[in-house]
């Protein structure tokens, strides 16, 4: 062993550390506390129990010792306490957190109302679904929907940063993108899901149909005096009942309603209104020559 | 320490949890078995072994103290047992999974024979692709196309759940969505990947080609007359040998049959047959202003 | 328990592994060193130490009994350690991964300098983003770029594989496929993200925002005379500064030159430059009656 080899690189690493150490800090963001760290693994631990929670049969825990009654028990006090650890990390108290975590475990009835109803509609809308445990344990689209109806609630108590963790961790899972300001009716399905956007204020009604890739999203934005965009204004589509959206389609626009029965076709382009009971769709030319294959 | 506050807040605490526990119990899906809990973990184990038997050069763990051979077997014997384990949360009894596992462990040498080909056609087909190492290790594709071929295995076999949750794994971590019931021929490649879906019972010939975003999938669904949908029958279209389909195109039905060597263009939104060698693609207006960016 | 059963047990094991190794062998790569064994946790390990070294306000562990100094300092020799040691599994020495490291290192506060601009694009260019934190704590396109411009820097000194690797981890997690070999100028923001993909040779000026879906990619491939693509020539296009793209447009070719403040609709399929100032959009057909629906 050369020891005096080792101490150069010993030398030369610190050197590094110090170089890199002191021009980081000169563009890094410095002053800044760091309450968020540890933050993700929190929400994604509050996200686990949430869904042993709602479907025990399904996400639970292997038999223990237990009875039923009190693993049930048991169950949701762990959701309770993952879900006030999560909170900690955006609230200012622990009160206020525990307090939090309690109103949404007293949403959760309802949470899995709404949640029953799109197991059902993935069920009958999909010839390939063979059972509802096949919905609930495989298909990405009961993950994201799932993850961003819980997020809603959140957001409807105007928690900050942790309902937008809670989705964007649905979308790393899923590439479905729900942003938990939207509004969401019963019955609500989406097909494979890759790459489905849906904007903040959007409103969709129920027994709803979207496919992968399917963008409801905004058109232009408005921007403040200074230039910088307004925030918090409508900027998303309202999608009416029974609407089908193919694969690929594209909706934008605050004042885009789209009427009930409306059927849009794939990599359709949509900014403005449609009445009840339209059909959209692409035009296709054949027999082209596409100049890109010459 | 206020402990009558801490008191306060444990009988808080018992009371969420009983109020939940009721009305959750109200609505949840009480009267069901717990079969499936810790399913997902033992079919993602059984993926990994899967990976490390057909690749043991490149997913294989370290070399130990075995020899090769007994490093060899030791690995088979660790990917059975991984996979007995997981059919056993989908079949009856011990010894039919194990039987499974048996049959799915004599179907490898075949799957890594096909895997060989998809291999060598992502190396040719793509010029960013530097080795076929970078094309095991890196490539989204071929970790789908590897999940897929092995779970159409079982579902030939008609084993239950497993095979769409592999392939809902892989659909997870590639954006890549392959239904297992699909029949997909050799030299098989997807370029990129992201939101591509190919539906259960669409058939693919050798030498195919997709881009990211292409969707194989169904046109309408036939309705039993009680408004259920059909399951079971041909939905998805038939694509043959040297077929070309770029980004975001889709190709919709059971009767949809694309002939040879086809070139479809992106974005292009088909449902109907095309004779071999013809090429397709979508009209674009150029100079237009985008009514949304007024 | 019955003895011989098991006996029999063992010895169908142990032909089913005979009979699987012996036919895997026949068609397997067996003639192939086991260099990356382990390397894909190595190089997510430097990914995450890097994310840590970068924003260590955010992704940094929690408070410990070091001061900040040395906080820092043990923070950023951590992630000089996992990049060597990732980078180990593709340089031949470990001289060189440490000299190469070391470079890295020196690179990190250009590179974030780099993010910080892409950092204020999303806050500036989302009105659903409401402060950087967020941002950074949960946009996906933050992460894709984050380590996009990491494994640029490998990709520029040469490194095999890595680079590669660490993007299509990426990938994996956001949706969004960048290449380590693009160009991409500051100020770049991608909304949503999922199924966007960025080819080796493009280059993106400054300010550019993407939608998701968006396709830069290659329009067709030279071939050597064997029929083998040649590889390493420019093959993408060349996006200006301001430029926007929306949700699922394609532009594809090595020499498409996309002009300044251009705006690409969504679900164009472009082959051709433009002029700067240049709008373009797909035509929509309405009130035609979808042959799928009939």
């Amino acid at each position: 062993m050369d020891y005096s080899n080792r101490e150069a690189d010993a030398r030369r690493l610190i050197k590094t550390i110090e170089d890199v150490a002191s021009t980081l800090q000169a563009t890094g963001s410095t002053d800044h506390d760091s309450r968020y760290i540890g933050m993700e693994e929190a929400v994604k631990e509050a996200i686990k129990h949430l869904f042993v929670a709602l479907f025990p049969y399904h996400f639970g825990r292997a038999r223990e010792r237990f009875n039923p009654v009190e693993k049930r028990a048991w169950e949701l006090m762990r959701c309770y306490d993952a879900v006030s650890r999560a909170l900690m990390f955006v609230l200012d108290d622990q009160k206020t957190a525990e307090e939090t975590a309690d109103k949404l475990m007293h949403r959760l009835p309802e949470v899995l109302e709404y949640l029953n109803t799109d197991i059902q509609a993935a069920y009958e809308g999909d010839p390939a679904a063979i059972s509802t445990d096949e919905v609930i344990l495989t298909y990405p689209a009961f993950k994201a929907i799932c993850i961003y109806r819980i997020a809603h609630e959140l957001y409807v108590m105007r928690i900050p940063i942790m309902p937008r963790m809670m989705t964007e961790f649905a979308h790393a899972e899923t590439g479905i993108d729900i942003h938990p300001g939207a509004t969401i009716g019963k019955y609500f399905f989406i097909d494979h899901g890759t790459g489905v956007v849906i904007g903040e204020t959007t409103t969709i009604g129920e027994h709803v149909k979207l496919y992968q890739h399917v963008t409801l999203g905004a058109k232009s934005f408005e921007a403040n005096d200074d230039g910088t965009l307004v925030k918090g204004i409508k900027r998303h589509p309202d999608i009416g009942n029974h609407v089908v959206v193919y694969a690929g389609a594209t909706i934008l626009g605050g004042n885009t309603h789209i009427g009930d029965n409306c059927v849009i076709g794939g990599s359709v382009w949509l900014t403005h209104s449609l009445p009840a009971g339209e059909t959209v769709t692409v035009r296709v030319t054949e027999g082209v020559q596409i100049s890109s294959h010459d």
